[in-house]
């Protein structure tokens, strides 16, 4: 795509890139993420992504390596601050009540605002190269069997009933992911109803929530 | 791809495609439906699909005009198939939280045992073309109405107890849907046990489900 020495090109502020933020790295990843997740990642190249932020090739390969490392950033960026959620809520407080409350909480204000990282992450896992793919998929496992192993223990200690920890766990995780589908900012609910809501959503699942009506079943 | 006259070609059975079942249309689907949801539309061609069943290009246009044609119908296949089972799912009884149960159920059973139209539906409604695309996303608003409305009537019955119908009826529906993402046939659970405790999940987010368990606060 450029010749070899033009990467070692110096850089001219305001030759190709005057409309650029200072932060150039944060620009081009952002355009890529938002290439990604309109065109898809095959779909993408390095020059659309440089022609987005008014870069040329030779220039955009000053901040970043390649369309591969673009992705990978992006895909165990967002697995790192989920788990980091997740780590916060259930550091929070020993009720495990209010322990998945939070981590729900926390997975649904994600996935309603990082729309684009998790629109990405769920479709391009196949297209991400080792050794990111392998990190990325054990992260995600790590992820879920925190939710997992939260669910049982709050069903150990009597708080939560439900038949199957996993399915329990799997449900929670999908429904919130699915937020990143259709929310959008300024639509009908906020990030916070939206987190609120599905908390208590959860909660329900697993037995731990007051339900004014009871089944006659 | 194919001279024009090549469509014409009469069939000579044995020739190239000796290897297809009778239902050469049906052989044809499944191939793209494999293709789409394995490398993406876009990065399908014509001539994968027909390598893929061992027809070449002038044959194959015999039974399909293009692979819009085919995404169209796995599409909008999908829509038509959803939407029936929601129809028999709420024609079946007058109960409305057996309704729901039933709905439920075959939504999960759609999700589980058609993974690969799931996913094609998810991931390629922007290449679908008009006017196939808006048929489909007036099909999906229906069903989702629908949901909700089984969920607003179960309320006003005073059967459910909900707080948003709508954010219940996303829920519901992302919960079944991630299925197809994870679901494997031969692992740990049937899908009669998926739809059985999905159904009892969905009972409980509207709060008319028993719960053992009466939370504290």
């Amino acid at each position: 795509m450029a010749a070899p020495g033009s990467f070692e090109r110096p850089h001219r502020p305001g030759e190709h890139e005057a409309a650029l933020p200072d932060d150039r790295r944060s620009a081009i990843r952002l355009a890529a993420l938002l290439l990604f997740a309109t065109r898809g990642y095959l779909a993408t190249t390095m020059a659309d992504i440089g022609a987005a932020v008014g870069v040329r090739g030779p220039s955009l390969y000053k901040h970043v390596a390649s369309k591969q490392e673009l992705l990978a950033e992006i895909m165990t960026g967002t697995m790192a601050r989920l788990l980091a959620g997740f780590q916060d809520a259930i550091s929070s407080t020993d009720d495990v009540r209010e322990q998945l409350r939070r981590a729900v909480e926390a997975h649904v204000r994600y996935h309603a605002q990082h729309r684009f990282e998790a629109f990405v992450g769920n479709r391009e896992i196949a297209n991400l190269a080792q050794p990111a793919r392998d990190l990325v998929l054990r992260h995600r496992s790590d992820y879920e069997r925190g939710l997992r192993r939260l669910i049982e223990r709050g069903a150990a200690e009597g708080v939560f009933t439900v038949r199957s920890a996993q399915l329990a766990s799997y449900s929670i995780l999908d429904m919130g992911i699915g937020v990143a589908a259709w929310y959008r900012e300024g639509g009908e609910f906020s990030v916070d109803q939206l987190a609120y809501q599905y908390g208590d959503l959860a909660l329900r699942m697993v037995g731990a929530a007051p339900q004014r009506h009871q089944s006659p079943a």
